[in-house]
């Protein structure tokens, strides 16, 4: 069943403007209006698939958008929110009247180019990270309209949490973040803000505090865990890359230097800059990462690009030119309960 | 003046989880809480610059947003839409009390990024064309809840027209566009769609016909040509890349048949794969072409990241690690009225 | 035994031109005059090499040569027509008098130059083609005199067959061939043209009709299968390169509509710019080529070098700079009968 | 007028088997048969053109076979032997009845190839070498048959001579060339190899000795020197690949060393592997080469596909899909008198 | 006048070990025994080049070799410590008994080569920084035999200073250096070694302070400056690989600071990698770099190869194989005097 | 026990200049006087370690300078002469009062850098020689100073000898040389000057002649053979770049005339540019040479970069940003012997 298996993530609201074909290609708008006055309306076969291989993710939200469009009583056959798609491969197969659902072209293809393009992204970084955690920290490259879709995307991809309230909503969980460096230049001092940080967040804020805004990251964390004891939980570090990025030298002196202090339990997040090539390098130099945040490796993945084609007419076999005519098999679609 | 300036686009509409901070870096809304336990409110100076170099775009959007901030009275100086920017230069100014706008830090970002990314690829496109209108056919590569918002950046950077009808609501134009493949194949012949598309479209939808459907690309366009006679203006060449694509050789034939034929009234646009080198090849090998649809290298290009840096606090300079304390000089930035 | 060996090619009549030394380097001419003057007429040595690798032709020829030359009564051992050889491996080794051969070194080279280089093309063309049959289409890119030759070489490293008569004759074959593209134009339609094509033709000439002059391939294979019905045996793609070559997705495209209309019968021919690299990418896609028709990789390919080094002067070995002194030992040389 | 400005070169023999069609395509050979058999034949006109660009050369041998073609008496317009052409520029045009000269369009396409490709490459060399004399040497590449044409193309692109006597009599030019390695290993020794030499070809036959066949090249042309005095025009410096071939430093060398012992009138001639890279690196170095002698460079040279296209049938414009109907226009055509 | 011309350095003393021969190829040796047991002795004319280009250095001590060889009193040319010399330009040439300085080949050849490596490579240096101060700063990469001639070739290469005492006597200049980061790891911290360096320093030895031992080089810094008031003279950054080096961005930081705390008479030298194209990013990036420390790029230069060749003996012109006979006019050659 | 293990080798004396820090970086001379004036001077640990990997040479004479140190009675661990390390990888550990060793730390990095960059190229070229014997002849390239140093590392690095007599010394063995082109060069003739070589050598002196100075290498080598006979034990091939350098086919074709005229005793010595690369392609090729004599691709090696840092200061655990604070473990260092 394809409900039970989409992870209980709740259902995304389609917004009026997207049912109403504002958003379309205005000529299918027309295609509507000529078709209708034709008087002209054939039950039609539509299969959506990419040129690319990725992670499929927004099949969810655009089976949902199917289910709110008015008037829609067709059938779907759909591969699942998280499978891996190959070239060619059919990931969505719409059959129903051609007036019902063609206005809806655009938005559904939309929906699955950009939440795939940043799944796939996600995907890369936690298989780089061979089960070290991963966060989606990139809602400040996308358009906030879409931050919650893109952190839900991730999570798809496998990251274990999203930075927005609105993308944990989405997937179901609590958002993720520590501290901004804009807290510390505020209070002046990187200890002052943790021990504020500590002294009113509810317990279930895991206490994470970012080291590297004054101070050698060092000699920071050794400041803050002495001053938060067995509070802290981690530190995260975010140099930035004017001064050489986190490298795998850096998280292993500050290790180093925590054991050394007695604060073996405090963890260490990096963040700053973060792809798969640098999560492998720091895996490669067993660098003792406890978790990677990643920005906008995966929240500026360019979309994965998605095809619509008519495959058959009023049952007869149809095809554009370059594609073949008919129905492809694909033994992984699976039909959509209403 | 800066409201006058911004060619009359009219305002966009932020919507609330955005206001509410839902779509906000948690740990912005985790810093509200602290400072406001703390009773810390100073004014501060945030500087907002990219690394990169491109098209300024989003910055009208993300003032509205600090118009429509509830509580914010602060200052605020930006170069405006559509400007290039180098890296390092500063885009945006904003001075205010923390508590008014630090919130918006992640939303401000991500307006920039998402639409100066766009804008800055339609750009080169537009310039590689040297002349020849630009249209934005990329809607169905992202999500629909920013279609209008990529249209829109789009033109900014240069396009004449974008696909859908909210991103030319949001531009103030009409939006482009002509007729989709399912249109054709759901009539099963080019031509008694072009007729019919004649028949029941308004005078001012131009009657550009898309001829790759079915037959050779330069037999349709002489069919359509003698069938809808002075009434065609265009066709559309969308030749799919299991065919080649459009190339400049193909607009050469169509042209040459179509003045043979004594159809020289007929413009040519050319869509599918469009980049700022293909553009350039068909401009070097002066073909033909007459309009060029642009899809995925505007609407699949990538964000441009942008940061924002606190660089006073109370009067006083101050900056984080790897940047420089104080306010940064920039004679291009104009006082926003309020 | 070489003769038998040689799989019954007829023998090749050497112009008079050539046995005169005409075509021989001027040098070789005086050379023979000034021994004669003097006297001298050792017995040498010559063997014969490339420094590259391919497989041998032009060694029937060259024996052929010896054969006819007027007083040449030495010995000759040789590898075979079609063998594969290996740099500095000797394939031809000349013992007799000098003035009886020594002013037929340059046509012996000449010849096993450029045939081996047509040889080793086809090689290549058919080893890519695993098992699908290739034919040599590329007279058009050779002088007519060495046309046959040409073709004869094509079939020598693999070809079924070669296009012009003279070369199917000397390889003891039937030539292969459909149809020009200059029939069908004077014509003015594909389907008179074949349906001529079927009348007049007798009938151990396969029915394989051109189809991508005038219309889609995809249109014209079909209007062709429907005229021809059963007397069709293929149909040949040569899709220009201003149309984006025969691609093997138009292959699958053409072979789906003849299948869904009924003509499974109908076999596929590719020509046009073909080489192994793409040979070999139709059969990683899978495409259902029946046969590849190569024109200009074979016939345009390079001539392979070969070099022939006296080794023995009255049985004393000798040897310019940078070679051995005396015979190579290479026992796949065998001794030709006379 | 064409005749007169081809340089007056002999007119080319035309085989029999080239004027039967037997070296042609053979559904050449099959179009006419259904043509004839059909009735149909219409004055068609004929462009040839190549994709590339380079030296014209074959057009006269093309054209002697049109004027020997038995019923042909169309109109032809021509470039010149050895004029610059560029891609798609039409070089020949015929007009007349199909069935009088469709049959010659491998031979005529075959003619050009072969020969632009020589020609072509022979140019390339001679503008390498700036005012040094270039002369092709690469006979032993190319089959016997076109030995001939080879030299003759390779004097059309500039070359001041070749080295057989029938591609000689072609150009209306003596032979050129030194003696072969086979001469010297017979005699056993290079001085006595050249007194032979002087002793007994006739004076217009320049001394020009091999100097790189037993011993260091320096040692043996002082001693050829030595040995011939002022009979001594030059030595040819021909040292192999594994000796590492002519350098410019060697012919530094030879030069000091020829200049000191007083025999500064001895000039030097260099071949092996010459290209024009190695021709520009002997310029670069102000190496003091008085001629190159080309081998495979030239001889080896891949032929310059040509293609025809029927363009008007009866006075109507047609075209194959990918090419444009009706003539193409080219000032540089000249009408051939017959 | 030679010896006036060379910046009066002073002479360099020769060991004993050079003089015996003992690190000479023992081949000469060898060979002054033969010669002497022949009694063969000529007047010969040795000529040194190099195939490469760069600053010839060494050279100096070539002629104090010669000058204190027992029994040489032959004529010596020479270019110029310093000059840029030429691929095969001769820039010594050496002419007496071949007994008086043959066994010095070894050692001429190898102080040129050595000597002319370092000087090649910090005049690279220097010509990036154009006109900033750069300082060899390497002996820790090379033998402590040759610390020395390191140190004075770097200085002939436009080095201002070298590290090393006995460098610095060869130079006529005092030696340069801040202070190891071994003093401040025993001091514990970096203002305790600045303050006890301030205090025992005699007043001519600069006040640098290195900033990166404990604590970010902003911090230290501005401690430093602070501690030493107007006694600073500058800081010294030497940031480690495993932190990212010194980049532009961390010396505006610093400065950017120091201003803002009132410190602009302080200035950065920069050390750590440095190479000519570090210093071209820096000059690029306009970075307030006061002077740059180089260290292997120069200490670890590979040697340039020098050859000696004899060319005359007893007045008559010979060579080797590969080698022009005879003397090479060469006018930068001076005569030196005795 | 390391004394035991080192293979033997002699002590090397250390110069006055280097014990008296003359040569070191007159920061450590300023440090001394620093810490003595404060009265500090607390028992350190310093770790010596390389970020690249190589053969680790030159530590036998950095634990001659300790022992010869004045006062300095601290503990030494070190790796062996001729030992593999890896990057990181700790070499040397030193513990004592730092006023006793501080200053060497210049001294001892450049004994371990240049020494054993020169030791990893010579091993480079041993084990791409797989069995043929390596000789070190490259004394020519560096200063006179060091060349037993580089002589004894490429010993250690695996060649059989070197050229010079101090070199051999220290390495305990006798030096290796033939004849110099000098030798030749005033003989005026190979065979003279290998008779006189012959003559007055001492019998454990090899009969190696060099061949390429005047004649062909194959004619020389077997005049040569000719004139000495048995005494003959081997000849060297140096040929120059100008002439090709030796190839391959060139020892093959002296190795094939020699054992012709029944010489097969003689050996085979090639010199001139060899590298790993060169050497391997001789391997490859199979061509029979007996012995390589390698120059400047061990002496024109560049140093291997050491870092010493100090990791424990009266006990305590210590570091400075970039490294771990602490001893470093490692199992290959082994306690020096007083």
């Amino acid at each position: 069943m394809f409900e039970e298996a989409s992870k209980g993530y709740p259902d995304t609201e389609i917004g009026l403007s997207i049912l109403s074909g504002d958003t379309a290609d205005v000529y299918f708008v027309r295609a509507r209006t000529i078709l209708e006055k034709e008087g002209l309306d054939p039950v039609v076969t539509m299969e959506v698939f990419s040129n690319g291989r990725g992670i499929l993710c927004g099949i969810k939200e655009a089976i949902d958008l199917l289910r709110q469009a008015p008037g829609y009583d067709g059938q779907v056959w759909a591969m699942e929110e998280g499978e891996a798609f190959s070239p060619k491969e059919v990931v969505l197969r719409i059959t129903g009247r051609y007036s019902s659902f063609g206005l809806y072209e655009t938005a559904v293809l939309g929906m699955l180019a950009h939440s795939s393009g940043w799944a796939t992204a996600a995907k890369q970084c936690v298989e780089a990270a061979v089960g070290a955690p991963v966060i989606s920290f990139g809602a400040r490259h996308v358009h906030p309209r879409v931050a919650d879709i893109m952190d839900y995307a991730a999570i798809v991809g496998g990251c274990i949490a999203g930075s927005t309230p609105a993308g944990a909503k989405l997937a179901g969980l609590a958002p993720s973040g520590t501290m901004p460096h804009a807290l510390i230049l505020v209070f002046g001092d990187t200890v002052k803000a943790a021990l504020a940080f500590d002294r009113y967040m509810p317990p279930e804020v895991p206490r994470i505090v970012l080291v590297d805004t004054f101070k050698d990251e060092v000699e920071e964390s050794l400041r803050v865990a002495e001053a938060l004891g067995s509070h802290l939980q981690g530190v995260r570090l975010d140099t930035p890359s004017e001064r050489g990025r986190v490298t795998p030298s850096l998280v292993n002196e500050v290790r180093a230097h925590l054991d050394l202090a007695g604060h073996k339990q405090v963890k260490i997040v990096v963040t700053g800059g973060i792809t798969p090539e640098r999560i492998t390098l720091f895996k490669e130099m067993k660098s003792p990462v406890d978790a990677f945040g990643v920005g906008s490796y995966i929240s500026g993945a360019s979309p994965i690009e998605f095809t619509g084609d008519i495959k058959e007419v009023d049952g007869r076999p149809v095809a554009k030119r370059g594609r073949l005519p008919g129905i492809t098999p694909n033994p992984r679609l699976v039909r959509v309960k209403y």
